[in-house]
């Protein structure tokens, strides 16, 4: 267990921490005590049938999407919708290395169990079902890492999803995004101050977060960020000044055993484990009317991948999403990012099912 | 100095150190005793108008273009050329950290002064001028820092250049491809093992340069030759085994500052100096008759980069090759790169100019 201030209230806001009990992980093992940190906005109709569920990508948490996404003007509209953001196992709210104490203690730190995306979905749903008595969603959307628990819902329970909005990420994992995401790794694990995981602050493991945080500005914007200088707009005035202003302090303030294990599931999301290898059957599973919106210069989860995915789902659509911010035009950055997303969801959700 | 393997005929063939003697330096300082690596094909006939120079990129050597681009069957045919392929300072085989001895002592490892692109191209010039006689050539052509090279070539020295060929580079380095570098050489610097330059062997250095190796692995093919598999066709049965039997072992037995010295030259590659950072103004110094070739799944040299640089010469063409193995396609394994290379210098060299 260790004291780290940016996984607190201060920095994300109103959320409640729900155990949902034991929850055997499809690995092996179990996490003794499954907390998951929710974050509601609007009210449960009486025939429970108005929610929106809301999954977190890497490093993320339901605060951008409080921020950036749900609002009486966006889609996601809270006056109309129920909607539950159930950060990531691992994520540093939700049960993680960092802060696994009580009858989680054996699984601290380096000794945090692998987690799948799979594992994620079955808390979630449960958790949905047991506190909250709902049984089917109006909608899932998530992003990136959200994209996959997205996919996961939609093929795992498909009587329960009735839309899927999955941005920027795949139902199957490539191995390009495999690699990328072992460098992150090796970033992290190779400083010295990692010692194994058995550090006892992030901060004697700034080198390596910043690291990590380097090679995030390699992939996680698009070359023509850079070339443009879009950084500009959000108030810098040098690359330097962005990456010492924006991107490392963003990483650095997080703890390495949980972005490891958040990392470890990331490459390994991959929907046709519930069809022995067979993507098609998999996706063929969906009943969900489904948006696929990849971002046009993400680049590594190019919009490629995801339209070969789109085309195997059935009566899906694909809505590619513009924006020179690239993958992690996700923060929802450039003014012309919401607008898109808001029209795709609310589009979405017009959708008789 | 250090006795590496690696820098010798064994793996490099035919070439001949030849000194240029002291070398002034852009960036000040400078190289007391520059001893340039040098392989040449064909014969250089009496009205010495033949010759073709051939530029060096990161981490490669002469050797790469002796297996893969020069032949009696490709454009870069030694029967009809003289052609000089020029190792670039910092590589290992021309004066660099490593093997600076002698007058050069006080510059090994650590202490290797800053070179730039245009150092090389005052080197390059020097030494065919005064070992060869060669005061003008039909062609310049290189690939990534190589293209770099051929660009300053073409605007540092209009009148010596009658064709130039860049492929898959730029004539200034992007910005994202400064901070690609920059997580290159993080990798390697970070290594405990690296002591600040000052290591006794690269071997200490085996797992920055392998992390180094990992994000080449990232940046250096592309997605969609993960993906297909594409290693497959090189003999491996998996992406480890490729990594292990190909990348890394491409990179851990080179030496850790050579790559350091070639990478900051690399992010610093800039035509522009010359006209006090007007793009434009510098590429209107060409008049060579210039193919601008980039690689259509580079990665960090994407095309778009290479266009808006094409569109400023004058005369110039663009000629986009196809090669899922993205930048590395470089090393010519696709069976249909070199046809595509071939027509394309081909053609350029039969352009009358």
């Amino acid at each position: 267990m260790i004291d780290n201030p940016y996984y607190t209230h201060e920095h994300h806001g109103d959320y409640e921490l729900v155990s949902i009990g034991r929850l055997e992980l499809e690995e092996g093992g179990a996490i003794p005590d499954c907390r998951l940190a929710v974050t509601t906005w609007g009210e449960l109709n009486e025939a429970r049938d108005n929610a929106i569920l809301i999954t977190t990508w890497y490093s993320g948490t339901h605060q951008i999407w409080r921020d950036v996404y749900v609002g009486p003007d966006h889609a996601l509209n809270p006056e109309r919708y129920f909607i539950v953001a159930v950060n990531q196992i691992g994520n540093g709210l939700s049960v993680a290395p960092h802060n696994a104490d009580g009858d989680n203690s054996l699984l601290a730190m380096a000794n945090f169990p692998k987690v799948r995306i799979g594992d994620d979905v079955v808390a979630q749903e449960r958790l949905l079902r047991e506190h909250f008595g709902i049984e089917a969603l109006q909608l899932v959307v998530g992003g990136s890492m959200g994209a996959q628990q997205t996919y996961e819902w939609a093929v795992r329970f498909p009587d329960k999803v009735r839309r899927a909005a999955p941005i920027a990420g795949t139902a199957r994992n490539t191995p390009h995004d495999f690699l990328y995401t072992e460098a992150l790794c090796e970033a992290i694990r190779s400083d010295p101050g990692f010692a194994g995981g058995q550090y006892k602050s992030n901060t004697e493991v700034e080198a390596g977060l910043t690291r990590h945080a380097g090679i995030w500005a390699v992939m996680g914007f698009s070359t023509e960020f850079w070339k443009q200088e879009v950084w500009r707009g959000l108030g810098f005035d040098s690359t330097e000044a962005f990456l010492e202003g924006f991107l490392q302090p963003y990483f650095t303030v997080m703890d390495p055993n949980d972005l490891l294990a958040m990392a470890w599931k990331w490459q390994r999301g991959d929907v046709t484990r519930h069809t022995g290898g067979d993507l098609a059957a998999a996706l063929g599973r969906i009943t969900a009317k489904t948006y696929v919106i990849p971002i046009d210069e993400d680049m590594f989860f190019p919009p490629r991948d995801c339209i070969a995915e789109q085309e195997l789902i059935a009566g899906s659509e694909l809505r590619l999403v513009a924006d020179v911010c690239g993958h992690l035009g996700l923060f929802g950055v450039s003014p012309t990012y919401m607008p898109q997303i808001d029209r795709h969801l609310g589009e979405l959700l017009a959708e008789q099912v």
